[in-house]
């Protein structure tokens, strides 16, 4: 095999790519015939002279992709004699996977390809959501209201102040501006209590519960889940370890006793009091308390996931869960993607002050922190007063489309469904009899383009309630219209 | 106690805010009041009109604060006789914290306040990056460099499309368009194969590290960690439980041999083939064959973090591990932090196609995704040419600089430093004699603004050598002539 065999690479070469560098090609090709075993360990390459003539191409190109190949250990050069292919490890001479195996070489080691806690979290996995906004999403806000203009000038203006200052690396907890923005907010609109040291910004309200699931619970832990409660929730604390409970919820929000004579001695209990998801419902004061009374007793901590608190429309919104807290077990979770955009990607947590320097380090270590123009481009969007104006707006406009859609219900579906709690939030769930099987009306529901979630799916046990999770906020009312009577027309022919 | 009392409530009120509305005031107050016990569960409060003269505010402002305390549990309306504060359940009344514990009531559990992880995750914490720029600081780009006017035009451009596409929910696995870029520059700077769909979307490399910790290990799986290697990556391995073995690093990167003595069947192997993290040589072709090698026969799996590979200055780029792999062993990990901006926060992973789907998972679980419209705007950012122009610029520029420190430690620290491979990358190692404590002169060099790292902190093992990393990228060759002045000064009164 030691013998020249320079014919073989204008076969090799073929036909350039003219929108590569030439040498850029050489070299892939010449590497690839090695690799493949076209060229063996030792094999006499051709001067790059002879190359150049027989390729049409620049002696300057040649030379620079063998000066690649040999800077990569492709090919040696031993003076006075030329290039040769390298005599590598003769174990190791060709990539895995194109080496014929001998008969001795131990057979590949059979293990799954993810671990445990990764094939947990393929189980877990959520279904992504829909592009752009479908009719009854839940959760999705008015795109089309959203003040776009003043967004981007803000945005521009912070990347491209004059200096370097927010191009270097921002804090782990986040844009300090930011998080006393939004500790200012949070005392004075949810009854927050906190420093803005306890602030940490987020990407979602989701990365907030996960972090709490990795920093305070254990494989076997128990962690009391809202049941129907969030599958995100869900999904956070099952990659965790945890061992989930879940705790009936009825029209004063998560049935604490219950709780607590099914698991006295959980780690977590996991809570959306101001409106509860998906039910609703807002967590009575008792209930509040009897939580907290709990929590202190038993050391464990409460995740207030407070995700679309701003939203309430008969009366002022309901003070958090954490505001009444005198003993630190709080861990209070909110967001800006659903009163701003989806896509933005900020949101935080409230963390009592023991707890911040945990969170913080699990942050540095997962994922550093939002990008810092953006966290000061919102800054400025709440301190000069446009969120707090697009707050009531929002307000306003939800509690219409909120109106519409169940005059809607009430015209086309009639007595097929009913209506519960929407006093709050950004959806409300439409109750359905228990033979209607709402997963086959969502997928009927989802091939009109429509956006509705199926209330049984958020049941960890057996005894799940049928219903439709119809979200009202991110579609005008006459498109609701069309989707109530679509609505109508399949639960019509399901029940038929 | 079912008096009333009245008088007390002016007291209590005392000095209004003027900046807040006064009817949340009112509310706070007497919300605080019943919490702190002055108001008893059954307290007649007075009328909304007696208290409305008493407090000199208008009756509306009273009826509205009322309104809420009713709404949230805490006043009850008794019809004809008035508010009085709600007879909550006895053993749950008032906030924990607040109660004075009955001598029969449990003490409250003892339990650590962090789960097993969460003291790992602390034990492990990462030190805070500085505020700003600091001479010396490794992995900083030349942020004086960036070009920031076409960056924000790009990023304007994007947030003010006319049009709601990207303020919807984005793909876990990041804007398709930007996958696609990725792909198509991977594979032509990098040799990396892979289709787009392979390509996830992070917001840094940590991220890709942590992502395949939790998604590939199960505790107490092995992991072949280069000796000295990098510390985000130990401590993403160590708080998804795995076993940490230190595999030396030679002249020609990690050493297979010794890694497959150590630990035979290891689960991952973390490399830094390009431009090793902290000793900048680069894995020959024989270590890297080997490596891939041992992955296919062990089932293990490679993470090859490319952190830095854009710069070399002594050749091209070598070429990635994963364009050698046969065998989809390989989970690739590169980042645009080090290339356009630290603050920026958008990285990547090229999963092998069999893992891609629990990455997104897992991603989705943790943080969901980057903002789409910063994605959106550095794909122009690519598209446009903007990016491999900068990258070619910055070749030059960190070329000059690497430059100008070599020669600056040669005529001020001389001999008492030998300085390591400095062809690539975007620091170097100054390597000290083992008696010099470099940890102290790292501590001594902060306190005059100089961002030195200390090359034993890199190690797991117990035969650490002694040496500082010298970030050259991030200040202009004066600075780096000053800092390299007053490097001598600390290492000669060490000395003397």
């Amino acid at each position: 095999m030691r013998s020249s065999t320079g014919a073989l690479l204008p076969d090799l070469v073929g036909v350039m790519d003219a929108r590569a560098p030439l040498h850029r090609q050489l070299y892939a090709r010449v590497r690839g015939a090695i690799l493949d075993g076209v060229f063996a360990p030792g094999h006499r390459l051709p001067s790059t002279r002879t190359l150049a003539a027989d390729l049409g191409l620049s002696r300057i190109t040649v030379e620079s992709a063998f000066t690649q190949l040999r800077a990569e250990g492709f090919v040696v050069r031993r003076v006075g004699s030329g290039s040769f292919v390298a005599d590598v490890l003769p174990d190791h001479a060709r990539p895995p996977g194109r080496v014929a195996r001998s008969a001795r070489a131990p057979a590949p080691a059979r293990r799954p390809a993810l671990s445990e806690r990764g094939r947990e979290i393929v189980r877990s996995a959520l279904a992504p959501e829909p592009a752009g906004v479908k009719v009854f999403q839940p959760c999705m806000p008015a795109l089309d209201a959203f003040p776009q203009a003043v967004w981007s000038r803000l945005l521009a203006r912070r990347a491209r102040r004059r200096g370097t200052a927010l191009l270097a690396y921002g804090e782990a907890a986040g844009h300090r501006p930011l998080r006393q923005a939004i500790a200012a907010y949070l005392a004075s609109a949810r009854g927050v209590r906190c420093g803005w040291e306890q602030v940490v910004v987020l990407a979602g309200a989701q990365q907030g519960i996960e972090l709490a699931a990795r920093v305070l619970l254990d494989p076997g832990d128990e962690v009391w889940h809202e049941e129907p409660g969030y599958l995100g929730a869900r999904g956070a604390f099952r990659t965790a370890g945890a061992t989930l409970v879940p705790i009936r919820v009825d029209d004063d929000g998560l049935d604490v006793a219950a709780g607590m004579r099914a698991a006295p001695r959980a780690r977590i209990a996991y809570v959306t009091p101001s409106h509860q998801y998906p039910l609703g419902v807002t967590m009575s004061l008792a209930r509040r308390l009897a939580l907290l009374a709990w929590a202190e007793r038993a050391a464990a901590w409460i995740i207030e996931d407070d995700y679309d608190s701003e939203f309430r429309y008969n009366g002022r919104p309901i003070a958090a869960v954490q505001g009444l807290d005198g003993a630190e077990r709080v861990i209070y979770v909110g967001t800006f993607n659903k009163v701003m955009f989806p896509s933005l990607r900020l949101a935080y947590l409230v963390a009592p002050p023991d707890l911040v320097r945990a969170f913080v380090a699990a942050r540095a270590l997962s994922d550093g922190h939002p990008p810092v123009h953006v966290q000061a481009a919102l800054t400025d969007f709440i301190e000069e007063g446009h969120f707090g104006a697009h707050v009531r707006r929002m307000r306003a406009l939800y509690e219409e489309r909120r109106d519409a859609l169940v005059a809607a219900l009430e015209v086309h579906v009639g007595s097929a469904m009913r209506i519960g709690v929407a006093d709050a939030g950004m959806h409300l769930v439409g109750h359905l009899p228990r033979s209607v099987d709402d997963e086959a009306i969502v997928g009927a529901a989802a091939a009109q383009g429509l956006g509705v979630g199926a209330l049984s799916r958020q049941y960890l046990g057996r005894s799940a309630s049928s219903g439709l999770l119809l979200g009202f906020t991110g579609s005008p009312p006459d498109a609701q219209r069309r989707g109530a009577r679509a609505l109508a027309a399949l639960l019509g022919s399901r029940r038929g």
